[in-house]
């Protein structure tokens, strides 16, 4: 039966993947990746990846990527999963198209904020592809933010709340005291929290990750705010493309 | 100056650590390790860990592990500070006592429930030994559950609480409806979830994952539980030893 291969490849560094997801990467017969036109950040990074550990690149099979609806935020679940069926259908066809095993790459890790796992699950359901799936875990931002700061994602003992930049309000609204968020559209959440009541928070933000353009600030928000804004400007400039991560830990007079 | 590297080396399996863990290893002169006493069930992976990617294996240097204070367990933050400080003037000691560029090797990811980070910054702030150090991300045991599992850790765009067994509660109480729980002594928590009213939990639930003796299991947890008391008892009996990680879900009437 042939193979659905779902492979995480790291947070940006070609040698921040695992040797199981670099055979999986020279086992497979093509990969299908969403085509984001040329203008895609990641496309140089993935070409990089490839040449760095493949002798010989396979087949990469572009597919366009759907358009996703957001101009209704109040249905955001429903225009992810419309969004989510278009991808399936358009997969579906290029491994159809295609023989033998198909390899998936997936920034970070599979297991946080990405759809291809879903998706996956969708064209098999589908019942058109017949094959099994793996999935290899790879080193997700949140991962590589920590190690770069030399921190440990909670305090002792205590819980972590990983969520996104849209949900960082209703998380503070819910007493979470030690929150890493990812898919940051913007500062805007930052701005709110740092404008609001109720003592202040440490933040420790990084950009581009695992690239040469990566950059680290840690902080109490309010004093390091204008700081991050002035850092994603200028990644910006200088790598076309900026990708931000961070925790936040309510002060306390504790330490550690 | 000489370096303190902290390597995470993933959730059990040799090929499952990345190149730039492998290399960090390749390039230290020693590593310290805590000394758990011959049970400890992950001497004989360290070892075929080391095997397995080094040519030579540099001097691996056993610390006796500091015994911790389980009997107040009240003041669980201040047992733990303690033993990360007794732990910090012994690694300091053995630091001491041998030249070159120091590893640590952390199982699964050192961003998570893990110690070692803590106690290096201890080390280095007591001033004796003059060292820089870095930190390479690993597989958590988290991120191999939802690979095996093949699942997202999250419904779609939700957030995602991490915690321990002895917070699980806590978590529910304070409306928490997608947990991943980690560190867990027994089946106690999940037991009274079980039990308490407000609705039935999906669980995946994994044992010793990325061993041979890894089992996987999910379902409903009023259904399943029995299945996964009996596996950890398995599993104990053949491997000798259980480490344990699973993700919690609220059922709902949504799929996804």
């Amino acid at each position: 039966m042939r193979r659905i291969r779902i492979i995480g490849i790291g947070s940006g560094h070609p040698d921040q993947v695992t040797l199981e997801a670099i055979e999986a990467m020279r086992a497979v017969d093509f990969f299908v990746i969403a085509d984001k036109g040329p203008e895609d950040p990641l496309l140089a990074a993935r070409h990089a990846l490839l040449e760095r550990h493949l002798d010989t690149v396979p087949p990469v099979v572009a597919v366009t990527d759907p358009e996703r609806d957001r101009h209704n935020p109040s249905d955001y679940r429903g225009a992810v999963t419309d969004w989510h069926d278009a991808r399936a259908e358009a997969y579906e066809r290029a491994i159809l198209d295609h023989e033998g095993d198909v390899g998936f790459l997936v920034w970070g890790d599979p297991a946080f904020y990405d759809s291809t796992i879903r998706i996956v699950e969708k064209v098999l359901a589908r019942g058109q592809v017949l094959a099994e799936s793996d999935v290899l875990p790879g080193i997700s931002s949140i991962q590589q933010l920590a190690a770069r700061h030399r921190i440990v994602l909670h305090d002792i003992g205590q819980p972590i709340l990983v969520t996104t930049g849209r949900k960082l309000a209703e998380a503070v609204a819910d007493g979470a005291d030690n929150i890493v968020v990812m898919l940051n559209a913007s500062l805007d959440e930052l701005r709110s929290l740092s404008s609001s009541k109720g003592g202040d928070w440490h933040i420790w933000w990084g950009a581009n990750l695992g690239t040469v353009d990566e950059v680290l600030v840690a902080g109490l928000v309010g004093e390091v705010l204008d700081r991050i804004d002035e850092a994603r400007a200028a990644i910006k400039a200088s790598a076309g493309w900026v990708m931000d991560v961070y925790l936040l830990r309510r002060e306390t007079d504790q330490t550690g």
